[in-house]
């Protein structure tokens, strides 16, 4: 059946695709592995080349992404324009990252002699693991979809990737990967280089295929879930990084909310609301302490909640789990309605932001599962023994928020407390906003992601790459990158060596 | 029902464990959890002193180790010594790298301009996991088991751990349980560093428990796949590190068998020989080229074997394994016994070293399963399309060899062709023997593991780390290594620093 995509503003086609044949799937793993080998080989200075050309052909088509991605999946043109500009900033600087090839973990061991004998000479490098599988994500259309994080970490590590576009932004997914197509034609890649497959079922034929090594996927729990049951079925497993659910835990102090109540009520609000609340490092669950300072705080966030307009939701399957989800918080024991935004005068895919309270008391995992959209729910505490609580309540995520002030009492506990719950922990600013950098963490424990890797970041490079050890081998078998006096970071004889 | 070990040479009871009972099962892994925090907290310099005494109270129990160790597993006492060398020497190994610092990947990004705005002060390193649990190997009773690789790895990345004891050696394992538990007195460590469990059920509820947060297992691939199922059972799904199945393709080019064929044919007879053919890099399939040079070089081959007299092996289902599949392999189509080593007078646990041989033609997976034991399948080969279709059947394995020659032709093409299916590319040695050293990689594509990981060299510890960032953090709750002018190897703003 034609996959059609929907302006969520009104519900018009904008649009459509048809369901890849599971032939075509299979044409295209098999063009993928022919390709790996060749790609591996072309080496570093090719890898960089590459994801330069991608970086220029998407900027090159900045003006019709941004409207046909407005049209797709009604988030707003200066969203659409950041995304952008982060994806093309991300292509070069991981370009940067190749180029400078401490990623590869080059290390050398020269034949010597050691308490258990004589040693060999070893040489270790971590080389490409083969075809990647790579899943859009309805919420960043540009950032973790046909471009993104995933699809340039594959080919930086210097992989094909075979992308599964999402059902909610065809049109945009066909767009962008076209712009990956003329980008490998600019630097003559290997055919196979990149693949795109559109519906559930090759989607699924695609993680089941052999030819892949590797899947990288940001979107639901349950979608993830699907996917882990299919690779938990294949003769071999292989890896599968999900970036699956998180409810990033805000925590206000007490001296904190005595100190900037309306600075944190107006930065949260506008965390919580951006994007319509559909980012995945949305603080959802915030620890407001109990009495007036708290209070002021909250009353300050309802407002700004009271005034804020509907969001058109990416599509209609997530303005109506939005509903469901929002309307089974609100009947849980103890919840109380703060703040409900202004409804939309339109029907359909719109979502109006919501501010729900409970006492920590009553907080159990009926409102600590992730809510996708713009609500948020305060959890009043007094004292750390009922954040410890509740803190047991909380599945971990990809985040963590503190919010001090100078007042407050040694903050080593509360952040030894938080630690084990979250891959990023963030002090007196907001979690929304994952800068592509060297010291960037976008993971964490289970159910937020279920790997030990990240999805943002130099070290995303990381998840598709395997290491190999030559032992005594000849000069002319070794990649240049473990050769003696390398132009990259080695580590030889236990000594790093830039 | 009381688990007891057997001298193999004799049939002889030699030890005897009660299988744990569950809720002592849990009682460790709540005591596990509980040490975690604390164990994170007392940090590098802590972890290698406990390393340290780890070595020291292991090598001061080294003749009742060896002692013990010759009667629970028959291996000789010159292996057993250098394994014990060699694990009290990884573990010191591990206390320089814990020192050094490096394998934190301490990553820091001041806050700065960057192209989609103000960018925030991140830090990232790694923190340790939480419990590791950690599945002894029969073949490895002091460098896979409760001393070893997967126990130093998990301590010095600041994890708890809790053995399962090999059945097949309780009473070693108890043994070296005793040093652990007095060198973690030597030097304070919380209560609940290390744990240690008997019997099967006992390790299924410790894969299981909520608490454990990682498993390290060296065993077979059928053991491997009945704990994968567990795992994937679980609420929360956990790495699983399995070291598991390896054929250890070894080549012989047409150029080394023509110069060197009894040099080989040694060297090969004792890497397939050596600890009686249980070592998990024991070359099993040997491509020899077809024609006299080869037939010289298995002549002599055979001779060796058939000199060599029958190994205890390390338990009665081992050995009962090594006559079926020896057995199965000899009934395969076209397959030739070369040589079968001197019966042994004993009943029981012995096993005959073995050599068979096959036209490439005939090769097909039913000789390709590994053999846990002194067999060896010799694969008749003319030309590199033969290598080809051949290496289309073969697993991929830990190790893969190349024996050539000065006469070879370019051998890039033969080292891209076997670097798919294997972690390590051996030149002109055998792949037995894996020194723990910076360099080192122990792992490979599945089967061989099913991770990414090594279980040898420096690198193991990674297995037990998550990364995590800091983000605008006060420095008070900063871990020591990502505070600015550490002093371990640190990338700051993009630089790497020593």
């Amino acid at each position: 059946m034609t996959i059609t995509s929907t302006d969520p503003r009104t519900g018009d086609t904008v649009a459509a695709a048809e369901p890849t044949p599971l032939a075509d799937v299979q044409r295209l793993t098999a063009a993928a592995a022919a390709a790996a080998p060749e790609l591996d080989r072309r080496g570093r200075e090719f890898r960089a080349r590459l994801l330069r050309a991608i970086a220029a052909r998407l900027e090159s088509r900045r003006d019709a992404v941004v409207a046909l991605g407005r049209r797709e999946t009604g988030l707003p043109e200066a969203r659409l324009n950041g995304e952008l500009t982060r994806t093309v900033y991300q292509a070069e600087f991981f370009a940067q990252v190749v180029e400078e090839g401490g990623y590869l973990e080059a290390t050398i061991d020269h034949a010597a002699d050691t308490p258990m004998g004589p040693g060999p000479d070893l040489r270790r490098l971590l080389v490409p693991l083969g075809p990647v599988a790579v899943f859009g994500a309805s919420n960043f259309p540009l950032a973790f979809s046909v471009p993104g994080g995933d699809t340039v970490s594959a080919l930086a590590a210097g992989n094909p990737v075979i992308v599964k576009a999402h059902d909610s932004h065809v049109g945009l997914s066909q767009l962008a990967y076209e712009a990956l197509v003329e980008a490998c034609a600019d630097v003559d890649a290997p055919q196979g280089t990149v693949g795109i497959v559109f519906g559930t079922e090759a989607g699924a034929a695609l993680v089941a295929d052999p030819a892949v090594k590797a899947v990288g996927f940001t979107g639901s729990l349950t979608g993830g879930k699907a996917l882990l049951d299919i690779i938990n079925g294949r003769p071999e497993p292989i890896p599968f990084y999900g970036e699956l659910s998180s409810v990033n835990p805000l925590i206000v102090t007490a001296a904190a909310a005595a100190e900037r109540p309306e600075a944190i009520a107006s930065g949260l609000v506008a965390s919580v609301t951006g994007s319509g609340g559909q980012l995945c490092t949305k603080p959802g669950i915030v620890f407001v302490p109990a009495g007036a300072e708290g209070d002021a705080l909250l009353g300050e966030a309802a407002s700004l909640i009271a005034e804020t307009a509907a969001f058109p939701l990416l599509n209609a399957r997530i303005a109506d789990s939005y509903r469901d989800i929002t309307a089974a918080y609100t009947a849980a024991p103890g919840v109380k309605a703060l703040a409900t935004g202004a409804e939309s005068p339109q029907e359909g895919s719109f979502g109006s932001p919501r501010l729900l309270e409970v006492d920590a008391a009553d907080f159990t995992t009926a409102v600590a599962e992730e809510c996708f959209g713009p609500t948020a729910v305060a959890v009043r505490y007094s004292g750390e023994a009922e954040l410890r609580d509740a803190f047991a309540v909380l599945p971990a995520s990809l985040t963590a928020t503190l919010h001090t002030a100078a007042d407050d009492p040694d903050l080593a506990p509360l952040a030894a407390l938080v630690q084990p719950l979250a891959g990023r922990l963030v002090f007196d600013q907001f979690p929304t906003g994952v800068l592509v950098s060297w010291a960037q963490h976008h993971g964490g424990p289970w159910p937020s992601t279920n790997t030990l890797h990240t999805s943002v970041g130099a070290t995303a490079i990381r998840r598709f790459l395997r290491p190999m050890t030559w032992q005594n081998a000849p000069v002319s078998v070794l990649p240049p990158e473990v050769r003696d006096d390398a132009a990259v970071p080695q580590r030889v004889d236990g000594r790093l060596r830039l």
